[in-house]
């Protein structure tokens, strides 16, 4: 299988953005009903009550919106052969109905695998920001790729 | 509001589990294509190719499994006001077709806010099993509590 991206083309400081994902309160409420049915997520009436004042969308919904833009940006034509974990989730700021919402990746280290001569290792920084260019969500974590086969000489 | 769940109510070790939550292969496939459409999340043929030898879910789907559980747990009745983060997740296991995940969960540190008198905050780690006692995802994080209020004497 040819991937468009390996390993080798993310070196420390590549970066890459995309969006604008706008957010609308039905797919807030449609997510949370399925994920994540706290009040504040589900309910506009409840959100306002809340100490949120109105309906913000789940964390998770966030984080997710922030893994489609990145695997519509560069992930899915990628070698990339999984993920061990994430280091950390910020929630920074709340994402309410109608945030349009960018993706930025930033490559923080990018190193061969010791123990698997064929992959390599990127840490990356991953932020999901408004359309005040508010930073909502920061994630820091790691994905592995399969390296570029070598020519043949 | 009536919280059935304050912040007293998660002392340090306090635990607790439920599930399962089976999962299909067409619920891996359609979560992956709306938020995370990498091929060995999408189509079994490619997972089959894959290092991971067949079909696997989105980690994020594993997360928002267990989220749901916490929600229908202990979350949705309680006084909890949101979250600042999640300080790691470990993928530690694919999650595959099939597989009855089970939640659990410990509060491994209970203060109140010095900030905010009427809040605590509960720092927990959080878990996903599968049907072999596996844990596939593994979280620790926090969550901020209204406390109950004092009655008047």
């Amino acid at each position: 299988m040819a991937f468009k991206h390996c390993w080798e083309d993310f070196p420390v400081g590549w970066t890459f953005s995309n969006g604008p994902r706008r957010l609308s309160s039905e797919e807030i409420v449609a997510f949370a009903r399925e994920w994540d049915p706290q009040r504040y997520h589900t309910d506009e009436a409840a959100g306002r009550e809340s100490p949120f004042g109105g309906l913000i969308a789940s964390g998770w919904q966030t984080a997710c919106i922030g893994m489609r833009l990145m695997c519509d940006g560069y992930l899915t034509d990628s070698s990339c052969v999984g993920s061990p974990g994430i280091e950390s989730i910020e929630f920074r700021q709340p994402v309410r109905p109608g945030d349009a919402l960018r993706f930025r990746a930033e490559v923080l280290e990018a190193r061969p695998s010791q123990s698997r001569p064929d992959r390599g290792i990127v840490r990356w920084r991953w932020e999901v920001l408004n359309q005040r260019a508010e930073v909502v969500l920061s994630m820091l974590g790691t994905q592995m790729f399969l390296r570029r086969p070598q020519q043949e000489s």
